[in-house]
């Protein structure tokens, strides 16, 4: 079951695999769109790879709070990642966990470009989380 | 308080506003980022907009899964929407409810540019959130 608590019971009838806590948004918390396009032909290996440190990253960082990656439809090799994290800190850690280091070198080659798209949220209320299902 | 129940705990110290019970994720689910560029002498403006559509919606749509705006750290003129809707019934109240049509046609004069990006969510199991702060 997913929910937000106090939110008239925001749920599905799903299970969710069980995350570590996580922190608040910090005064420098970091959203960004990581816009990424991948050559054609290490398409369906890097979705392996990008799936792999999503799940790594949502179950055991506490400062991870988005990591949502989303390939468009009109050219499935243009991908894009809504990435939320808590704070600068919570940012350090994860570029230096094991998980996203191994993405990281086993993507390399298979990545044609890559931004970093740094966003401010227009609503500084709203909040986003992610869960994974069973 | 917001958390992901059964997910060991996910949560804030702050409350959240009380939002309606949403709908699981339909096979015909639309995942999107809306592409807006906004004539910079509206922004003020377009920003309590758009802000007031997305709590309304949030607050009120069972198949509103997420509307989370951010404008780009480089030029605030350009925002991104993620937007997630449960299914296409969903949508299409979305799109005829008052408060999008206030959104739509009190903007209009606002937009100089539109890009609905619809998206396939790369990892199937994912769900996403949207929490907004008292």
């Amino acid at each position: 079951m997913i929910m937000l608590t106090g939110c008239g019971g925001h749920k599905t009838e799903t299970e969710m695999k069980k995350m570590c806590e996580k922190l608040p948004m910090g005064a420098d918390a970091i959203v960004r769109i990581s816009k990424i396009e991948v050559y054609p032909e290490y398409l369906a290996e890097y979705r392996v790879f990008a799936a792999e440190v999503g799940e790594r990253s949502l179950l055991t960082e506490p400062g991870v709070l988005s990591m949502y990656a989303m390939a468009d439809k009109k050219d499935s090799t243009r991908i894009s990642i809504l990435e939320i994290y808590a704070d600068q800190e919570s940012y350090r850690r994860h570029i230096a966990s094991e998980h996203f280091q191994k993405y990281k070198q086993g993507t390399l080659h298979m990545v044609k470009s890559l931004e970093l798209a740094d966003q401010n949220p227009m609503n500084p209320k709203m909040r986003v989380l992610n869960g994974i299902e069973e």
